[in-house]
């Protein structure tokens, strides 16, 4: 195994010096763990389609950072005969070639990825940011290039806060030596720093909590094994790889005292669509008094909607389950195929809600209220 | 796909005229259906060891059949040196060298797969078939081949007589048009003919119930996309696949309204272990009011043991969870594995357990004693 541990890095960083975005490159994870840097558009574009980035956060920060490095690019010199000398009397001007060019790589680096909505919000963010400098006299452009650098950097730096707390409150509820176990991967590659679901695993191992995690493999992607597998064992937390209907056994036998899971959506009475067979996980757990804990940031919870079943399920590509990894055919040809993204977890299932204001517990519609509160508080 | 229908043949059979025991190879499937022709003892031991013909009903038939052929493939004309004419008065010396024989092509079939106990069970039901004919004064060899055969066809009939029967009774528990899923492969595949969790579906279907059925792929090995996805296809069966995980995505869109699965082995209370993950569905169906039915020949009952904690699981290899079925590894290397092959299903979680004398229900501890009692009657 490539003896790189993960927590001495992030997913997706600025590097300064070089005007460049430093990834890992999630397509060569297990097998090679390597940092590439993104200096044009079109490798940010493809860093984003080719799912070299991939996880909500993650993306959305790499589009964040990416565009910045876009903009920090233009040199405003009148050299090109597009811009002028970056000098208070030449911002106007400026400012509006800025603008254009800022609006074509949006338009572009947002058709990368038209369903991830975290790209989106990220973009339409820094675009407010550069909106702000409208009609600003007496500045230059250096300083807008400064205030996207912030903002970009502030979306990184929220997301580690965010993880981080989540994390926090996460530890409050195991002990040192419990066995965790985790369903695709909520982890530290699909944010910047720590995960939502592994966040109370790595802050436990940076305290010597010693857990023993066991990682759901998640068919029919393979996230688990691919990529939740890889990134705690670089840590040197001590995991264990299984198949996903290997969940009964383990539970059976006493190996696990929590289960900790990401979501893509919760709704107002506590309902948490995740990777298909989160909730086969929540009724083994169930079964066997196991905890089921949902880590959720609060921008994953989506108040409007009144239960799960509100959420809708996209039905994949057939080829993912019957022929995606394999060297051959694992199915007859033409098979009918159910192939579902998500399923939803019953709110009576789930433990606790972790979120980065604290834990939700039912009844949901109430305790979810009183997080959005304190959210509110906070700002 | 390749379009013969599973129906229209047998997994294992005598072909009299040939000398030979014809068979599905079933490493080839589901790629090509192929049916290979076994004459010799090399082939014969080959076509168990390599896994071409599996499933215990099936490999047992496969041993019964190969040693009569081999027997009968002995020519009793004294032209060898070691036979003599076939004769009354010759028949001492003649059943004394077939004898012999027979020991030695016993022990190297049983070799071909160690762990196998339908094996040794057949092979050492054909040697007391042999063993009657010690002593008879006036027969001939030629008898006894007779008699062999007799016995070889008789354990094969057994077999389709046990599935045909589960499928009767296990048919009354279902109706046209109901949705039925199933775990692994218990299928005409594993056995001779209708298999054992799919013989209701095969007789429903031969009488236009019209099921609609889903079958887990069953990780790690696949069984079920295989081999159950591509049996029930060839059949004409309205069939789709999914992953293990998605059973509760199925079962809560009201697509299930039976789940029949095959089993390795039942304990006295009723507790049964069948192929890894059964237990999860069990507690899935059970969360959604599916009733749950294991298919289980009474030869798989085992009264001695108080209940399903006796049952020893065995872990398989590592690879077969990390990379036997993928193009690349998708796991770290050196990752720990955690790859049980069976789990065990509570009694409680059982719906019935389905017999070729009946269907026992809760409590099974006095049930399965009414379909033991059953069954000696029969006798």
């Amino acid at each position: 195994m490539n003896n790189k541990n993960i927590l001495d890095y992030e997913t997706v960083e600025l590097l300064p010096e070089e005007n460049a975005v430093q990834i890992i490159d999630q397509t060569l994870l297990p097998g090679k763990t390597e940092l590439i840097k993104l200096r044009t558009a079109k490798e940010i574009w493809d860093a984003i389609y080719l799912l070299k980035v991939r996880g909500a956060p993650a993306i959305g920060v790499a589009a964040a950072l990416g565009i910045y490095i876009l903009v920090n690019g233009i040199a405003f010199d009148g050299k090109d005969g597009q811009t002028k000398a970056d000098t208070p009397e030449n911002y106007p001007a400026n400012y509006d070639y800025l603008c254009a060019r800022f609006k074509e790589m949006k338009d572009y680096l947002a058709s990368s990825r038209p369903t991830a909505v975290n790209l989106f919000w990220a973009l339409n963010r820094m675009e407010a940011a550069l909106l702000k400098w409208k009609d600003r006299e007496g500045t230059v452009i250096s300083d807008v290039k400064d205030a996207l650098c912030k903002e970009a950097q502030a979306i990184r730096e929220e997301d580690i806060a965010v993880c981080r707390s989540i994390g926090e409150y996460g530890l409050t509820l195991v002990k040192p030596g419990d066995g965790i176990l985790t369903h695709c991967n909520a982890g530290q590659l699909a944010t910047i720093k720590y995960g939502t679901a592994t966040a109370p695993i790595y802050l436990g191992h940076e305290r010597g909590y010693n857990f023993h995690v066991y990682c759901d493999e998640t068919r029919p992607l393979l996230q688990g094994a691919r990529l939740t597998a890889y990134e705690l064992a670089s840590a040197g937390i001590d995991v264990t790889l299984e198949c996903d209907n290997m969940v009964a056994s383990i539970m059976k036998e006493g190996r696990i005292q929590a289960v900790f899971v990401g979501c893509d959506r919760v709704a107002s009475n506590g309902d948490a669509a995740n990777k298909i067979g989160t909730s086969v996980v929540a009724m083994v757990a169930a079964r066997y008094h196991v905890p089921f804990y949902v880590c959720a940031p609060t921008s994953t919870i989506d108040m409007s909607l009144a239960s799960g079943s509100e959420i809708p399920i996209e039905q994949r590509n057939p080829d993912e389950v019957t022929q995606m990894w394999y060297e051959k055919r694992m199915a007859p040809e033409n098979i009918k195929v159910y192939n579902p993204a998500f399923d939803v977890t019953d709110a009576e299932l789930i433990t606790g809600i972790i979120t980065e204001y604290g834990i939700a517990r039912a009844p949901y519609a109430e305790s979810l209220k009183e997080i959005f509160a304190k959210k509110a508080e906070a700002k």
